[in-house]
């Protein structure tokens, strides 16, 4: 059994044909309209997120299968001091799969663990939202043919943006791929994403106005720019236009760009540039559902070719370690076994098999 | 494509066919059970309101559709400070109708003007509830046997109840009506109405006290009135039995007298009369499943005749005019068109295309 | 039209029906899924319990049906101040059957009395909540092979567990049983319990420590104890460890022994206990599916044997007599009927008929 907790579980050729799956799909949603009827999705959302539900349950019915699950923790089991990981075994008495968003980092894993049935991470934290940067993946792939040769921009907050850290990562495994980091200096990307693109000699370059990178790039990724997280409100005032698109902006940009968006936004993309055909976030949102329904037919093997046994080794128990992260579910539900992967070319290290920190003690 | 904001969207020819619909289904539920099979309903209710709710989603699934949604605004994107019309673009993505309930009046006119997809007023504020109103009208069509000619009486607090309101606009597009309002003096219809009867020559009349109309009326429709919106104490004291319905005010009416009420009711209908074949109010809410399955039919497409294109004019933004009505969704989300149609016979004024508020300033 | 209020409401020869019904399911779930094709089951949970919820809508799902409802008061009509027995009676408008949890004693009673279609108790505060009991007995059948001469420890909180009294009281209907009760002094069953232990010549004995009683136990019914509950700090530091089922214990059981526990647990059964053959919490989970799938069936009449009408004789109304349980529906909707049964053997005391509270007045 598989189960999606980070979007690097799937390998590159994985990708490729759930991508390949997802605009059969698509192209012909009839033809699998029935192809999940007697199966069952469990959306357990133990904090609100209405569009990723939606879009999860959207995606089963449309399949021909049914959903049950809850939407907050309020009216979850988790008051009465359940661990996530019994939680996800009972309901994997009652659904065929689990899409489960929780604000504990590594609690999908955790689910995983237990569950009898696959279990998707449809957030945890600030750690993974695998089907956010699928979806990405798909709209590209859709809309520029393929994934290869881009020029990306990604814009906004890079600093603690998960869904930008994963699109990076993600389109690093891709030849050929430029990104255009556009940000205000307190709100670079992390240091070790540098350090990633640096090691494995991605071209990269870091703007800071928007107006400066809107004629390169192939894939303008908007994000929103908080005014809490601007360094003062000197540079806030300075730098906010920058980085709204506007149309006047757009006019600078390549005419077959496309513009995305994780959405909801809120002002960082004017209503008027809804009518231009490159933005495509709305689309993007189509692609969201498409992309996990056929995620769902691939977990629930009810399409060739099958996802095999993931061959990642077992994590295991090291005598007095700890995960350090304050943030971690092993923090949290102290029940858990504390797991741990090693750390490739670092016999010193592990990484906590739940949240993926980093933590020493070999 | 065609939405449902307020009940007079619907012409009276229109109303006529969606009721006729509505009673053909009551009638032969199993000849319309797969006629959506494989679409989707999104119930987007951003105030709790179960009874509503639950009528549209088992209507949708008495079609053989499937519904999703949320029942409040915790569990949304709302809190995020998503637009409602973006929000309404965005599941356009994931259901083929959506039925939306707001807080705040022209919030369903703002989902539409974004939506791909036909969007039903469930309530907005004070504003508008159209399903409330085609939900009466059925109620009074299947057991009176049509709408015109009858006396239809109004009791309790007719000065804030919306759906009174809406109830008496639309009887008087039959003939031969008369209304009997029976309320205290601090919580008679307001005079906007009393204008319009009076304008259009309805026969009306005001009572206080509903033993004095009980014998002439055709329909008793049954309102709350809260102790609170009494003038005085001693006007609650001296008042209250009178607004309660009971078997001996009963046994003054016709005897083909019908009672509804929109429910919930707290205490103005006496348990006992829920046993006089005449308390038509559980019926009405049988008739309110039935007619939204009515109106998701017709919107949908799925019935003949198909509701044509609404010829309304499209509404223009006026330069430097704002609507003035603070409860109106232009106020609450800023980055919406303030859009006007004009008014009917006053060159002066014009009305606001969201919530309907009358401005000046043409 | 039978309703489930009380596991009682079934009689041996019903109970045992049922239970077979639910073990055909389970052996051969796909002839019964198609059962309830066009049928809708209504969850009204006035109260959150994710579980229960989740059973009862994959049971409806599992079986071709639909579901609608709501998961927590906050969500229901409820804060208007309707009445359960209106809200039942417009759910009845929507939905084939219902299933209600509510945190009022008596609540489903009021409930069944007005709806027009079967009402399941899904649990009314610490009255009854029949279908864990009737998933507890499916558990017992299916591994113990039937309900006749087991010896069934009980252990944990037997004071205010409500699970455990109504096991007891189940279990007692069945020949040769013979219960041990394992608690802390403070936290015995009830003197009610013991004395109908004893007037029916029940074996029963009571031990303070789960080690003493590991040996003889066919069943083990793990329940959790609440810190808080104990008489001292002294008393819970003393027996606290005696009330967690570990793998040391389960050393000192019986080989074909099985551990049930209602769920969720917090940390009353070690999870290396999991891993146990005998450990059977999960499973019973799977049980509560298969009995309301069963259940749903035997009140919708889509089962043989039916269910005939209930037999028991109509509550009445004692002039001047209410309830004197202040946690009754009664106290809280004063619309209610206050009525009664007769109490056997003692023509001065009467029974609610929503709450089961003894009051004198005759």
């Amino acid at each position: 059994m598989r189960h999606l907790i980070s979007p690097m579980d799937l390998s590159v050729q994985e990708t490729e044909e759930l991508l390949l799956l997802a605009e059969r799909i698509m192209d012909a949603p009839k033809d699998f309209s029935h192809l999940c009827d007697g199966k069952k999705l469990a959306t357990l959302f133990f904090e609100p997120s209405t569009r990723t539900r939606l879009s999860f349950e959207a995606a089963m019915l449309e399949l021909g299968g049914q959903v049950l699950g809850f939407s907050s923790a309020d009216s979850s089991s988790a008051a009465k001091g359940e661990t996530v990981s019994d939680t996800a075994r009972v309901v994997s008495c009652y659904a065929d799969i689990i899409a489960m968003r929780h604000p504990i980092e590594g609690a999908a894993a955790a689910a995983a663990a237990k569950a009898t049935v696959p279990v998707i991470n449809a957030g945890d934290g600030g750690h993974h939202h695998p089907t956010q940067t699928l979806t990405d993946l798909l709209t590209i792939h859709r809309w520029k043919g393929g994934l290869r040769n881009l020029t990306v921009g990604l814009c906004g907050d890079l600093k603690y943006g998960r869904t930008v850290h994963s699109l990076i990562k993600a389109m690093c495994r891709y030849e050929g791929v430029r990104f255009l980091l556009v940000s205000p200096p307190e709100l670079r990307v992390p240091d070790y994403i540098r350090e990633d693109l640096t090691a494995g000699s991605f071209p990269f370059q870091e703007v800071e106005r928007l107006e400066d990178a809107m004629d390169q790039v192939d894939i303008l990724y908007m994000t929103r720019v908080q005014r809490e997280r601007f360094a003062s409100e000197a540079d806030y005032l300075r730098l906010k236009d920058s980085y709204i698109l506007d149309t006047a902006k757009m006019k600078l940009a390549k005419e077959d760009m496309i513009v995305l968006h994780p959405l909801p936004r809120v002002n960082e993309i004017a209503p008027q540039v809804d009518n231009d055909p490159r933005a495509r976030y709305f689309e993007q949102a189509l692609c969201g559902k498409y992309v996990r329904m056929a995620l769902i037919l691939k977990l629930l093997g009810l399409a060739r070719p099958s996802l095999p046994e993931a061959a990642a080794p077992q994590p295991q128990i090291i005598p007095s370690l700890s995960c350090g992260n304050p943030k971690c579910i092993t923090a949290v539900q102290p029940g858990l076994p504390h797991l741990f992967h090693p750390v490739e070319g670092n016999a010193h290290l592990c990484r906590c098999a739940y949240c993926d920190h980093t933590c020493g003690g070999k």
